[in-house]
């Protein structure tokens, strides 16, 4: 019961790319909405299940850049909220995580339109599922932190490797292909250990992504290596030693094997 | 398409308590099940989803507490598989974020058991869906750290307080109600401003549930109050600021408001 009236939005979380992985919650306010607003990173076979009733209107771009022009879709989420549309806002994963979902709930808000967030399963959750791993260990990996080689990259300066470099924690780059040198040797110089194992999963739970298991001295090269330009995330720590390669067909010739 | 064969174990994210949250392929391996092994914490509404034809056995306790003999639930799982059953193993929220998944697919794997992850709404997702909010900001809220005050409690020592007080951060406590004291007096001890945002969200998702919004230094204090025995996960750093509490009925009489 979702009781999706005119005038109203939600920001909806499509999950990491397979249809399945949306929830049934997603699937009914992408039926029940008169347009969605969506990002580069909604799979396809996600939006292959809009109603042809519902006007689609594509925002964003892909991921790794800047989002465009972030105060642009804000107002066309707010005009088409104001001219009595059922809004949907459709984004990759879960809208809470790396999904600029704040400036959009500032600017509904200010203008007292009813805004709500359908939650999504993040980029993190379908890599690990994806690799057959758990992102915690009991006494093993016993925090899980995600973080953004784009703000990364651009504020270098502020980012604290050495809380990040903990042995006992998991760490999700986000946005971190590019980045995958940086983070390296940034973790490397705050002592995290050469060897601790790293896996770079592109399109997470869709048939043409792909996984490289490797190690963190070892992680530009499989970053560089990795083909496709789709999004990808970074896992770090002793969590990912624990990950199996998946048995499906991807664009990988070469696999760099964590030795550890 | 799951291609569920006997003799298999899918371990599979029941997500946070709403059945709507459920994602559409848990529902369908739900379905195409033999057995299913879930978790006290896996929601009423969810279950009900479940075919009557489904053999249903709950495993473990519930939250918060140390889960009953995980190595007996790794052996029903296991023998349930080599006698060909259709494996569902059902957690709640995602199977990757602490929910001793890891020794599950490690039991499976030692008999050569075909084991999968099918991932869930984890309760941080669920969590900042109620509150309305982003679980990361643009420069203010830059790193999401989920940590579990189970092990918190258990170990304290080893915890890097000045790591998690990132003033940056947001931080996700799983199974902290108990611990609400030390989280407070640790962070606040680390440097954590004492009036840092913070939100205590019991059985997120839930019609049955309820929110605090408070602060750092009178967390024990909504710890405390909430009369619930459900599972609460507590969400700490600026993006709890801009959280709003939902207009649903709760159990709650009193709220603590954040005075920033
Ligand atoms: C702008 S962030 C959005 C994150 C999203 N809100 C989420 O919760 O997954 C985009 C980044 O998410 C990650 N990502 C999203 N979908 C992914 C997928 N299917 N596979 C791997 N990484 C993905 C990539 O790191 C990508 O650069
Ligand atoms: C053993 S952990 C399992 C976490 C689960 N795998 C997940 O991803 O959400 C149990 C803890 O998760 C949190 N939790 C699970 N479901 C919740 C809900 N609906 N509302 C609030 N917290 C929840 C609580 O902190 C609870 O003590």
């Amino acid at each position: 019961m979702t009781d999706f009236r005119g005038g109203e939005v939600w920001l909806v979380g499509a999950g990491p790319g397979d249809p399945d992985l949306l929830t049934r919650k997603a699937e009914r306010l992408m039926t029940e909405a008169s347009v969605i607003f969506y990002d580069a990173l909604v799979g396809e076979g996600v939006l292959a299940l809009v109603p042809p009733h519902v006007r689609m209107v594509p925002v964003g771009k892909r991921s790794g850049r800047h989002s465009k022009d972030q105060t642009s879709i804000d107002r066309l989420i707010v005009e088409a909220a104001l001219a009595g549309e059922k809004v949907v806002r459709l984004k990759g994963g879960d809208p809470a995580i790396f999904a600029r979902s704040n400036e959009e709930l500032e600017a509904c808000r200010a203008e007292g339109i009813s805004v709500r967030i359908c939650p999504g399963i993040t980029a993190a959750s379908a890599a690990a599922a994806d690799l057959g791993m758990s992102l915690t260990l009991r006494g093993l990996a016993r925090r899980l932190t995600f973080v953004t080689a784009h703000a990364l990259a651009g504020e270098r300066v502020s980012l604290d490797w050495h809380a990040l470099a903990d042995p006992q924690a998991t760490l999700a780059v986000y946005m971190g292909k590019a980045a995958a040198r940086d983070v390296s040797a940034g973790l490397i110089a705050a002592g995290l250990p050469r060897d601790t194992p790293c896996a770079l999963v592109e399109q997470a739970s869709l048939p043409t992504g792909g996984e490289f298991l490797t190690r963190l001295d070892l992680l530009p090269i499989a970053a560089r290596t990795a083909l496709g330009d789709g999004p990808a995330l970074i896992l770090i720590g002793q969590a990912v030693g624990a990950a199996v390669l998946p048995q499906r067909a991807n664009a990988y010739t070469g696999t760099v094997r964590a030795s550890v």
